[in-house]
């Protein structure tokens, strides 16, 4: 028999009535719709790519001026180099607090190819939806001053991943003090601006101004809610490696006649490769990948599985007849390192595809990282496995002389990458965060030892020695990363509602 | 004891002096040099991919334009269909002649990618380059009028595939008429718009203008002469049919922590299936692949031996440690069908890569056939292979319930394929043409008994029952079907040797 009930206790905390302070808050976020609204779409229409630096800055100031609108004092951290994306940071003190909690979001955003986005929709021209575009949903004629249904969707780049949680963050706090409430923790602020390229800069930010940063804890408004739309907190998170492999073919492209059985094939040599590393079931068949990584203990194997309830519509929705490893849940599966193929490209396909044999063909990998993964083993371990699969493996390009010297020459390229973080589920700070995210909502909520996502925790771990605990803002279908990213509005203003709480931790 | 002399005796025709009247033509042509590589440059500024009817009309009219000028009355052949490319028409007949002899080359080119081409080159604006790019070639600020170097090349799409055709044809009979000779067969023009497509209406427009094209044999001016530079005579081509893989993974991209050993990868499961289909040995894998060819004659397979003496060079030039198939040469490897990978693409890879699982992955393969092969068939065993790796296979997207109900869904699509053609050796209208090719030069001819690129002859054969022959008039490193594509000038005018050779045939 499935301890279906034994199960649930563990992973969803009791009904509680929502707290009466939060009626209040409720009550003004709900005066100010349209003001956040308007706000919040001029601010997603910055266009936020990590490397478009100029407009990076130009995100970080627009916080500022909203954090100074709140009465928050305000100020970028820069770091040593000027490629850094500054931090905004901002600081509210609360009389008689013991502990201190950073709250934490990140405002830059994944690159962008807009010709993938749907007609109609751009990656910084926020606009409203019905549903999500590959759901059938319509675009609105939305004009400001006309009402809006919380059902809406914004769409563009960052709407979702994480400029939410900026506004969950700044909007819980003024929400807190316009309803006449103070928050019961010392807040700190702190908005990244380079987590979608690893957070290059952040050990180095925390290390400048380590003095202005330290802290109890670290809540992390990032990542999406339950598939089922219940609130989560999330006590861990993957780490997280990218690889970019190009292998080489001749040097100049060929004639797929004139030489089609005769030169290599770069394209032919990769699949090869890429599908000697993973078999039909998903299981990574690089020597060692499994070897290092700390299993669940029983509970959070069990808080794992009860919460992938949802697992069948998700599939139903996704189209998809099977998962990668049947019989395991998405949940469970989080357990375990990943190796996934972002993207590959050589030469074109379709209407663009010409008859040639091409010059190089490219992949990159996305590696996820579990407790007890170092990054960097990991990654040896890929490139030794390809070397053991015949390839030379180069960090540049091969020189002429190497192209002659060896028969199966690639690239192997990666940036920094870093390792996985848990916290502790039953510590008294993290029982806290979940008492209060339990009570900003009516329905019962979610733990989830770790998230399946990525976020540079381990160094705040490293560098502060605070706790971290992860609480979601947004809807799980928001195409992250993705074409056509959005969010749903209703979601935005249940985010306030949470970080109103978790200001008035006790 | 490997027989070299005895092989070189086939396919290497003897040193012959060149006919004195060809002194003639080679003086009016150099007389004329100015002139034609301005309206050559004005011909290839003309963008002439296959799908742009607007455009492809404009080239067809300039090549009627350029024949008027030549005294040839020309004319545009239609087909059926709106659809149709036309095909340009002109004849010159001569007093006596006892043999007709279309004279063949096609005007539309293969699609171009403008971002692909190095700095400085553009598909449609024809410049003078030094080198091949690749090889450190410059680019000329060169002005009407300055002198010009035969070393140069002239870039931009069809400069080589296969305007160049229509070039050596054209002034080849002009140069002829200047020199104050005449053909001694009767001259036929027909330059293709649709070669690049696969001479979709090639049959028909034989059909509809059957009559005019009564003719006992064609002489097809397209592909690369030797690596070596030696001009060739080919005798067969290729058949050839493409395919378009279309694999799917979830109806919406997923991000690749939170869903990422969960949701199948399409990009995985893809490069799983094209792997399966060659090994590293690139022997194709796909059961029937090789049942039914007609393998080469001793003496063919020993002229292909042979005309392979530059394979080393060829490797070296293009970075290759080893070849497809160890121990075969390029030209021995003609005998056989081929499976080429044109091009794959699932999302994105480097800087615009992000951690997701695609919804699609895509590749385009290229088939190409030797005598016995039929395409249909070819194209079934492939299909059959796909479903035998578990693989639900359609010829359109999938439908939601269809996506449930299959764990793998792919959809194939292909257009319609062409067989390979081979023309005996030996028949008297060989021997001459041979004679004629090897008579328009000062060093040895290659005889090939096949090419291996792709040509529709086999409608010819099949409608008209004329005979056919192919002979090259491009460099081989001419970047044919790819980026930077160029055509070595001095090339371009020996060319119109051959063919005022040709037209003299006895």
């Amino acid at each position: 028999m499935r301890p279906l009930f034994a199960g649930l206790a563990l992973f969803i905390a009791p009904l509680l009535p929502a707290n009466p302070w939060l009626e209040n808050v409720r009550a003004v976020r709900s005066a100010q719709q349209q003001e956040l609204i308007a706000e919040y779409r001029e601010f997603c229409a910055i266009p936020n790519v990590s490397g478009d630096q100029a407009n990076i800055r130009r995100n970080a100031e627009f916080i500022v001026a909203m954090m100074k609108k709140r009465g928050i004092a305000a100020e970028l951290l820069e770091g040593h180099s000027r490629a850094t994306n500054p931090a905004v940071f901002g600081e509210v003190k609360a009389p008689g607090a013991t502990a201190t909690v950073v709250f934490y979001a990140h405002y830059d955003g994944q690159p962008v190819n807009a010709a993938q986005w749907a007609a109609g929709l751009q990656p910084f021209n926020p606009v409203f939806i019905t549903a999500p575009i590959e759901r059938g949903g319509k675009i609105l004629e939305w004009q400001p001053g006309q009402p809006i249904d919380l059902t809406w969707r914004m769409s563009g780049r960052g709407t979702a991943d994480d400029k939410a949680g900026v506004f969950a963050i700044l909007n819980g706090y003024d929400a807190l003090v316009r309803a006449g409430l103070s928050p019961k923790v010392n807040v700190k602020f702190f908005f990244e601006g380079e987590e979608e390229i690893g957070s290059v800069h952040l050990r180095d930010l925390l290390q400048i101004h380590r003095a202005k940063l330290q802290s109890d804890l670290w809540i992390i408004a990032d990542g999406p809610r339950h598939v089922s739309g219940r609130k989560v907190v999330q006590f861990g998170v993957r780490g997280d490696i990218n690889l970019e492999l190009t292998a080489y073919g001749p040097k100049r492209p060929l004639h797929s006649g004139n030489y089609g059985n005769w030169a290599p094939n770069p394209a032919h040599r990769l699949v090869t490769l890429l599908a000697s590393m993973k078999d039909d079931d998903g299981r990574v068949l690089v020597p060692g990948f499994y070897d290092d990584y700390v299993q669940f203990s029983e509970s959070e194997r069990l808080a794992m599985r009860e919460a992938s309830f949802t697992d069948e519509a998700l599939m139903r929705e996704l189209g998809l007849n099977r998962t990668e490893v049947p019989g395991r849940s998405l949940l469970e599966g989080f357990e375990l390192p990943s190796l996934n193929i972002n993207g590959i490209q050589s030469a074109n396909v379709g209407r663009l595809a010409a008859n040639i044999i091409p010059t190089t063909a490219r992949a990159t990998l996305d590696l996820r990282l579990v407790l007890g993964n170092d990054w960097q083993r990991q990654v040896n371990r890929i490139v030794d496995h390809i070397k053991a699969q015949g390839w030379h493996v180069l960090d540049r390009e091969p020189t002429d002389e190497e192209r002659l010297a060896h028969p199966k020459l690639i690239q192997v390229g990666w940036g920094k990458g870093y390792n996985a973080q848990r916290t502790p589920m039953n510590s008294p700070l993290a029982r806290a965060v979940v008492a209060a995210v339990a009570g900003s909502t009516d329905d019962p909520i979610v733990k989830l030892p770790t998230l399946g996502g990525s976020l540079p925790l381990i160094v705040i771990e490293e560098e502060l020695g605070a706790k971290i605990i992860t609480v979601p803002v947004v809807n799980y279908d928001n195409n992250q990363h993705a074409e056509n990213e959005n969010v749903r509005l209703n979601f935005l203003f249940e985010g306030i509602d949470t970080f109103a709480a978790l200001m008035r931790l006790e």
